[in-house]
């Protein structure tokens, strides 16, 4: 299958260990950002994947690239100009301590300064499917645009359109966030496939659930509303509990739960899109509903064992998790 | 507010992660001490903090200097001559393996060689605080001379003398162990605020206590007398068992402890040093007893999280976890 | 004691931290095997071991015999000749994700090439003990050949023969495996200390056993009649149960098992090694059975510890961890 | 002497050895800027140093100013605010290969958006002498208002006036370019020691000079005329040729050029900064002419020699170099 | 353009600094091959590069085609099975010391394991170029018929054929020994373009010239005969003396030879496949004989100073210096 | 052959490339020491070695024994006492810049603080050669006493005496300095092969020599005195000159000097010992003197181009030089 993801680099740093940026003088680095992972993820799958994005001309966007091609992404459709790219320092934390992340200047990315022009909507021909980012709504109007533009031209083309709601309040300013709501049901009424949760549908779409039910059948509700509100085939998410992860989906009327699994915390940024790639897989693959909950769900715990953002774990390795369990080592 | 600290700087070395000395051919170094982890640790509070010691005068020494300031740690007043330094080897362990600290030539030290004439007293000048540590009072006649001149002249001005036992057998020799409890009885008149615990009171200051009460209870009864015997404010220590950490006070004949918290170890060594840094600091801001001894104890606690000796995680830091307890990533 | 071992020497291959090979440009690496790596453990307990194998002539080989000799084994008999080395790559898996081992080609090196007339059996003059490992047995024919050709000649002259089942099916191609019951049988004679298990009793030697019984039980049963169909002195091995390991003595109709022992996994590989290196310096130093098993599995726990394949662990630690248990630090 | 520079802070990074960014997953950081250095150079001299600056209010704010700490500068008067940082990658190039600088958005750093409000001009309190850089009047209006309110009140209390042209066109856009000469005049008017060379008195400031006199005569005719017409008390600077270094002063009307140096390269930038804190030493000090320019000149000679823009050799070294000469070690 | 080159690769791994085996723990790995090395120079200059290789079916396979997509080499020509590489060992010498490589097994990789049903000719398809190495047909016969095909086939197709000699004897056992001249013959005459030199004319093709004249008139004769007789459009290679590359090329008659470049050398391996690439890109875009020898002897200059064996110079950087010569930085 | 040496053995740290000790977090460690570095070159040429030292009874003393026997020296004879090593450290110049190096406390080691009863004199069984060095004498009473009761030892057994001068003014302080002539004389009587030059004869010896003479004549005239003055067999060093080594023996009253060789220094400290090793393997075998010296400035001028102390170039590698000059890379 070809999938096609357009979405912000970001380039992340982190001093090795549990160190503080004050304690190093080395950062290791790595490329980032939800479509790059998403990708990398369908990549260990066998799918053809390509990425859409606007990165610096000159040697850190070459330097993003070259990464990205080493994640088994196809980079023809990548576009250059300006010099600047969004970085965040990552402070891992362990046992009582929490991870600390700090982002420098992203608006300002080449990324963020792009617009319809800087891209050829070429890029969507053969494409099986097309996956938006919230991140890339909230970015700015040029940006916004261009995420519209491609959602309706795929969907035009029948090309499935995946959507991440991702929404994080801090990346909207104070003008942008009243209209945050109608920007979001906008890209849902063109999206196939969503990823979304309870807080995106109470707070960001501002839907009602009666809070005496069950969270869980809460959860259904809501979800079975927001399929029938936006035309949405199937709505997928995690919920995470101290140390498990399970999935679910809502499709058709259904809602399906993984198991609950175990979860261990290696790398834990990135975990999420481990999810969604399995859950992306299986559902263009037409796996059955509750295989397809596990496969994606030990896909995002797989990644949550792996270093960096962008899940490396192949499907013979979910697999093989699935069918026998964890264990020491393989020979 | 001012602190003062008058002590050692050794030079640790350490190899990464997990390996042994005979497995590496790198060593990753820090400078610390109890001072100098005091210090680091009322720095991140946003205290105004200096040492007072002498080292190496030589590219150790002034890398030494460097280091501490970059800790946060004013280091106007220290002073250079001779040309050694304490090195302890740091092999870390992990699960059943013991880490091993090993030695070297410690006495002869640069530090271990000073005497009052080297050092200034106008560094007592518009200092609030005071803190001396009991391997100073271990080190040599000349040494213990400069720490009895420097609480006493404290004491004369008004600043306050805190002290922390750190009884270590193995620096006493022969000779002078049996002059120990004395030495320790004259710097405990002097002091203001102690950090003791319960071998202190009855093995090194060979107090007696009901051994049939609960232990808890024979602890608050030693400190309280102890408090008495030595005219001191306040007396605080932490009590470990398995895997968590408990911080207590005594102070005004009334015995506060705080929550038991749960404990993860990544770098052991200074986690006591942390919730000194924090009980000094909650003590001269005057926090209720309930919160100093919690705020000390979580600041021990995260202590344990962080590489290297030196506490350096900040107020804010401290109080989040006092406020919302333990989390995976802060963006 | 004088003990030699006659074995492959493997360079290990491994990313730092829990990296694959697609994300790291630096490996560390190690030379290993189980003659090595028993020799390692037993060079920590005081022994004089030598090595006896062939390795490439060339830096490679250089290579390995300084670091065989920076693990305290003695290279005099190791020959030289051709020009290559197994590898195998390590990469090192966290909580639910296994390590991943892959080796390259390993029966072409040096020691595969290797024959009788490669080696002078002057190496066994003045030994106490030798060690085979079943891997030699599934290299070739040439290799087997030096391995019963060594075994016989120690049995000849009294020296202790140590014989490691070690079976990997894997190691046997097609031809060779019809073979493999007899040529055991025929090690299994000569050797006068075996470390073997269950599946080498049921699998490998196709003994019967009364599955009714409990699992211990069994053991025992196989174990008996193992000693007695091959005159065997003792049979040692251990028994790994979720986090904890066990490991037990048959020796003169008597069955001994160590305490259970919770188990924490650094570097996973090795630690049956370290077993062994315990079990071996027990036997030879005529320890009592229940002393034996139980620091030969101390020895093997700690093993679990340490980095790399080749156990570093002195006598005085196991020693230590056996009369006091675990301690965070050693000063 | 106690001297105060204003200019922002850059955090550089760069690739091990010679590699470029494709090819490491690691990069080596640490922070600099002409005040940066200029102070590091004179704190290894002896002198009291301070920065002025506005760093991000986060931890990469925080580790900047530790290692500014760190190079011996005094961070009292460093603001916090915003929370982004200029920075540069360095690959560094090797024989016939040039380094490759590539700056990231250097504009919107929290110096960049920094204004008057933001600083307390108590700073220059007990001063001696104000460096301000070139760089600094190309930020913006806001920034280059505090360099002049700076300078203004520097020169008002008597306090010598450091002004480094460091003029670079890329960093003035079209609508400034217009107006830097009559920006600079003002800055050179108010400026007691200046460091400029032959573009920019040729160039930026549009002198004219007969071209048939041979370079060094121009050179000195520029100079003695730029020293009347702005009322400069000293112009400085080098002349680079081929593997060569000389460095010249012109003061009260006296041309002097120091010795020309054989050049070794290991780190390129920052040798300027480093033939600068030599010659504000110098002058400070009241060093004769000739010996003042062969300190400064050996100052930058030795900082083309040591890792990172900030220069960190000893005057002890710069001395000793001047009186023997270059030699392979000390011990 | 696009262009296919068939090769071997090989892992390269190499200690750090000047650093020998046995002094470290680590070595820095890459990949690489006359292959990969061309097509990465080629990347650099723009054109679209896919290899055509057979890689190990396990972790190693597929590092290997990770880091080839890295260096800008479309991968989807590559095939897997088996499980062995081809190591070889680089210890950096300097100054007086000379590099030295060791290799590991190679003739039983899983390249030269391929044979032509493991490849599909489907690859040639829209190609504008192939590029044969030596190295290829010095493996065996299995790999020699698949070079051999591949050239016969795109001669069919009007593909150029490119070969490159790379003549080491060292690779041919004695048997293949007396067939290598006339297999060479037989390439040769299939190749369009050629990179051979003095020895390859004289020892491997056994040419006659005339001693006496000039060494650049032998070769010029000899080449130009080498032309004649295998109907060759060009042959194209490089003279090193001391410190100076000069680079030639014979075509229709005409002898053309660079500039001669003084050459600085950080990492020696591939130097001489930045030549190739650059004299591959000239020759395809039919540049004038003069700029294209130079083109490519800058190129191969350039490849001298980067680390690994693969050139990373960009066409840019080649141009620049071509026009401006070295310099110092480039901001 | 087999050479026993007799000496100190410190931890030399390092900071990597060409940092000081400021600028890192991490020191690259060896050990290291003449006796150390001798034997190194020695083993390299196929002699059995071994070292007579003493070593902390502790982590780091084992970690030494384990560096030692990598280097292929045997540590049979190595006891171990007390707890501390000289340590120095290495911050590596670059051109202009000296390399500076550091020493903390050296008297007070595990070595300086050995004496006669520590060992035992069977060492000397079977030795062909025992090794001396001036630092020894340098240490105090207790060790020289050694160093005098081996050399002693080995002339009654016919072992050769092997002694170099080694002389460092700042070893002895001024009590001993009186005495150093007469203790070195003493020495000197023992010793069949001596390492001194010029300044041992003119400021340690007293030595008087006609100054208007050529300097090489100097230099015969004492070296042939001291000679006859001590019963020397063998006088061997070496005249560096700029970039240049040369090599000189005066024995039977023949001067030999070597080639002159150009040097390249990568790592400059043991390139002495370097020239020693291979003296010393010439004399022990007889060489011809002009044969003799060559091979040992050779191996000299190899030491300078190799990471470490401990001269680590084979025979092979010393001849292969001689024989064909510089040469870029061996394959």
């Amino acid at each position: 299958m070809k999938i096609l993801a357009f979405g912000e680099v970001m380039m992340r740093m982190m001093p090795s260990d549990y160190k503080t940026l004050t304690q190093v003088n080395e950062l290791e680095f790595l490329f980032t950002g939800t479509g790059v992972n998403i990708l990398s993820g369908l990549y260990q799958m066998g799918e053809d994947v390509s990425l859409l994005t606007r990165l610096p001309d000159n040697a850190v966007g070459k330097a993003a690239s070259a990464n990205i091609r080493k994640l088994g992404i196809n980079d023809h459709y990548i576009v250059y100009g300006d010099n600047h790219i969004g970085i965040y320092f990552l402070e891992k934390g362990i046992g009582n301590r929490a991870s600390q992340v700090t982002y420098l200047n992203r608006k300002d990315s080449s990324f963020g300064h792009s617009q319809l022009s800087d891209y050829d909507l070429s890029c969507l021909d053969g494409q099986d499917a097309l996956h938006i980012c919230g991140i890339s709504l909230a970015m700015n109007n040029n940006v916004r645009e261009v995420a519209f533009k491609l959602a309706k031209e795929a969907k035009r083309r029948g090309i499935k359109v995946i959507f991440d709601c991702n929404f994080r309040p801090s990346l909207w300013n104070e003008n942008e966030r009243k209209n945050v709501k109608s920007i979001y049901e906008d890209m849902l009424q063109l999206a196939d496939i969503v990823f979304a949760g309870y807080k995106d549908a109470t707070l960001l779409l501002e839907m009602n659930v009666d809070h005496n039910l069950p969270l869980k059948q809460q959860l259904e509700l809501l979800l079975k509303q927001m399929c029938h509100d936006y035309h949405i085939e199937a709505i997928l998410g995690t919920i995470r509990q101290d140390e498990t992860l399970s999935g679910y989906m809502m499709s058709k009327d259904v809602f399906t739960m993984s198991q609950e699994y175990s979860l261990t915390v290696y790398d834990r940024v990135g975990g999420g899109d481990g999810f969604a790639a399995g859950a992306i897989y299986g559902y263009l693959h037409n796996m059955p509903s509750a295989k397809l909950v596990d496969y994606a769900t030990v896909s995002g715990v797989l990644a949550h064992t792996t270093y960096g953002d962008s899940p490396i774990v192949s499907r013979e390795q979910i697999i093989d998790f699935m069918e026998n369990g964890r264990s020491d080592i393989k020979r």
